[in-house]
């Protein structure tokens, strides 16, 4: 019996709405490429190496290598035939050759690339019946046409007299007839069957992806709860497959997490809230409709409603950004506020600082970026402008309506504001203008 | 046999939740009205002319005839019998006779107008049925009461001399009467089977317009999936039954797009958006929990997160518009930006302007509304008030916090903001003071 | 045959993510604790009282008692066994006797507090056939283990002589030993079965609680179909148990209503709008993409879309609240307008006041908060800020680009702002000097 396995994935051929092979292969299925499914689920078989089978060098691009879970899968260019754009194909046999007779002792585990959401579990059943029943070939039967419909398990050893045959019977020559070949050869070819329908769905087209994708949704969405996060409406949460949520945390309808984001422990996410690639830690409230890219939020923060984060912005411990609130490239410091219509970027915030309403950093003046610095403890006053590059010094108070131009010292009050004036009874006189000029029109 | 087809539809009867026929026949079902599916469906068949058969003439809202598709459908007022309101009544035939008399070599197909599932394909199927095996009359059964629960195909000309009888029959007498005589007279009546189960859903009230609905959107979104847009999560997209979305395009879960919206090729539309009415080019992104109505985006334009744009916008090749701004009745030009947090409103930006955070066009005095023109490359400091009607020239440059009341000239700097000055120190005698207050109360 | 009924719920046990007995009977499902679901039914039988047995004082939230409806439930502590953490328990059926004496001629529901999905109908249906059949005990088997996963009507006066022989029987002695023990006496033992299948549905883990909220959402939404509300998208629709809608009002895709939120008739509520605890009155609109939150609407008052508003805040008949506007703790008067990027907190606000874009009240001072407020007629110009305390005085005008920090008399002009200066050719000069130093540079 082989103790050995290693894993041929079989990553060619586009068509069905994909351009290239390529773009099928790196076709985004709950913010992951679409061949990573399989080279996870190779992966738990714990292989002594994946391979993927390709066409031309360019059908797998350099990412969905870095994508792979150890072992990192090597690319397998098997040149041959007419190529034909958009057309999926059986593996060419005669081609892997030199891979069978390096790894003679091994099984070869052979799996289409399209089927993402064929499991470790079922793929360790196909390799253990395998080799309990002593087979030369198991296939795992996926569809009607088994030289590309199939899961198969193969001895190396046992194929690589089949070679020549298999050459000379063509192109076509698949599974089908290395079948026929053993069988001819008094060698045991096995079925087994598959555990669960919904793991043949084969991903033939872009249409294809949606469906995929709900079912990898459906079993995400489980695994969270399992584990202790509460979605109280999962039909309608959308959590990449590479995200993370830790327990106790609370997921409201219409939320969507992408990326490799981590949330922590006994957050609340509000409904309709968009996050990407972000980072929180515990006990972080994210309100309603907020929108959060690449930002790291420390613990019991709290955004939104109506707040966006663009990238680079770290929301330090115990502090607040309210609604219609914009931050870029900021660091906004620990028990600091920032609670309504206003836009800081390329920003150093520090603790306690309280920034008003109508608040916005000047960081561009048409030519160039400039940073903003506000000390502990300041105070802005609301509808002010910060002119960068510009400091506001610790426990500073910048009066509302004031255009910041010039450093403000420590504790020290700026102001830029014109005098009140009020006009009397100015209302009336234009009230009568308004009219006789009505009158005469 | 027969080869002049005409359509029947019958549009009668309010209830269950719809206060008339008409409020029931213009009930909005994936943005259109509900009658407009069967008109739809019929138009599939090419026929001679297209009817609907009402009560009184205010059951037919204008609107809807102009809904219909080639051939327009021409009202037929039915009257007789007391008019009881919301009552469904099926057909009063006796009332049909001018109709069928000026149509004796025709089939009559007659549809219910509740029934908005019902497909061209199986109308076209009930019709050839019907002339393949030479029958009178066939019925297509859809419920449990074939005078109201069928659709029909039936010879004018074989039921002109049932007319009189029918008359007599009283006025329940229809297609199971009409039925029972031909037989007797020798006649073939035929009965066929519905393809699929869904389409025979009857919109009897409010809570029908749902199901329906959800039917629907599957039927659409499945047919976006085939014209090659990408629907991440198709149960969660809402796409009305008139809009139009390109290949390539990428449309994020809990996306609402709404009447006859277009989209191009290679768009993106992020989570949470709502579209009404609007026109987008190629390779226009639209980010999340963005509103557009009625506006225009020519390609490569990028909106949202939080845009608002309302009717009368356009929005240039290249151009930006960010979060927490609002457009309304303005052109902005080719790649200019308004990043943040601004409202332009009946304004007209040029390319390549850039309009700083909280730029506000104070359009409105109280007294009437004007408008607000910006030149080409003209740079508009963050937290500036233009007070319309005001141009600002070419090249520009206002400076933040400016208040701007005047003409700008081109390549001119304008400024209005006060000194700012600075009192050090301030902060500590506040505290000292507030302290005070507080000692002694 | 018992003509008064006593329901004993079961409250005992947490586990399956539940820290505590409390933590499980208090966990919110569709907005209200789970242990209200069951009291709700319990009391649609008018039964003479409902205990609540659990097994210590604090397994029981106060605010759960105060949840339930007539007759207010009344905590039955059982104690006895060691407390085994997070371990659901049969009911100590020896423990119950002073209960049992008390009610000697009542028929018993016992009902376990974690079967939220059990309606009045099923336990009417129960206690009706135990009466009709004259038995003893009634099981309503809802799963494999008849001791816990059963509900049971049974004759108080037909247990008390079998709690000797139960106390012997040891703690495991539940429903199963009771019948044997009738049956045994020559008692009839009942059987009947859950005319539903998803009653059944127990919520032993927090995974169970979406699952157990699925079903309710379609029971509420059904119920809000038939009292002739119109919700497009009844799937993405989320509407708490408490909440009340109106008939004719209509709710767009992705829209959550939380807590005993009420809306009255004819009402529109756009996509993904979030409400929590609030009330609106007749032909209010809501518009895309808002949160409101422990605010009142008055009959047709119009908010969003991207509005936001905070508790206290009540909005007088036709007003608006247009986009990027927060208000919090406001009342804003009949027919004001405040349509774009605006905050008003502690404000009174009359009638007819207009509220330009980018107005701040600035309500906070780093000490204190304090009031605005705005008499009827008023025009607040673009970019305003007020600086509170302040009052605006009626049909007074706020030019635009203001700092207002003294009150402003009625039918007055204030305005506070620097000249407009301009600098002609200050572009072309600024150009030049980048140009030089980049050269040198």
């Amino acid at each position: 019996m082989n103790k050995k396995a290693i894993v041929l994935v079989l990553g060619g051929g586009g068509g069905g709405g994909f351009k290239t092979a390529a773009d099928k292969l790196s076709a985004p299925l709950l913010g992951r490429p679409l061949v990573s499914y399989v080279l996870a689920a190779a992966a738990g078989l714990r292989p002594a190496a994946v391979f993927i089978a390709v066409e031309g060098k360019d059908d797998l691009p350099p990412d969905v290598l870095a994508e792979g879970p150890s072992p990192r899968p090597v690319p397998l260019v098997l040149r041959g035939g007419a190529r034909r754009q958009g057309q999926g194909r059986p593996l060419r046999w005669p081609a892997t050759g030199p891979l069978l007779r390096r790894h003679l002792s091994a099984d070869v585990l052979v799996v289409p690339a399209d089927r993402p959401l064929i499991t470790s579990k079922t793929l360790k059943s196909l390799l253990a019946a395998h080799r309990r029943n002593g087979c030369s070939l198991t296939l795992l039967s996926l569809g009607p046409d088994p030289d590309r419909d199939s899961i198969a398990a193969v001895r190396a050893g046992d194929v690589v007299p089949l070679l020549a045959p298999l050459a000379r019977a063509g192109a076509g020559a698949g599974l089908r007839t290395i079948a026929a070949l053993l069988s001819a050869r008094g060698r045991t070819v096995g079925l087994t069957e598959l555990p669960e329908a919904e793991e043949a769905l084969k991903v033939a087209g872009r249409g294809d992806l949606a469906r995929a994708a709900l079912v990898l949704r459906r079993r995400k969405n489980e695994d969270l709860l399992r584990r202790g996060v509460v979605l109280l409406d999962p039909a309608s949460t959308w959590v990449d497959w590479a995200a993370q949520v830790g327990p106790g945390t609370v997921i409201h309808p219409s939320v969507v997490i992408e990326g490799p984001s981590r949330l922590g422990k006994d957050c609340r996410v509000h409904p309709h809230v968009h996050i990407m690639n972000c980072r929180a830690g515990d006990r972080v409230r994210i309100l309603s409709s907020t929108v959060l890219e690449a930002s790291r939020l420390e613990d019991e923060a709290q955004v939104g409603p109506f707040a966006r984060l663009r990238p680079g912005t770290v929301i330090r411990a115990g502090s607040k950004v309210g609604n219609f609130v914009e931050m870029k490239n900021t660091v906004f410091g620990p028990r600091s506020k920032a609670q309504h219509l206003s836009y800081l970027g390329d920003s150093l915030v520090e603790e306690d600082v309280n920034v008003g309403a109508g608040t916005i950093t000047c960081n561009y003046d048409g030519v160039r970026k400039s940073r903003t610095r506000i000390g502990a403890g300041a105070f802005i006053g609301s509808g002010t402008e910060l002119v960068a590059p510009v400091t506001v010094g610790r426990r500073a108070y910048v009066a509302a309506g004031s255009t910041i131009t010039r450093d403000v010292g420590p504790d020290s009050l700026a102001i830029s504001r014109a005098r009140q004036v009020e006009k009397p009874g100015w209302v009336l006189e234009r009230m009568k203008k308004i009219r006789r000029v009505r009158a005469v029109t």
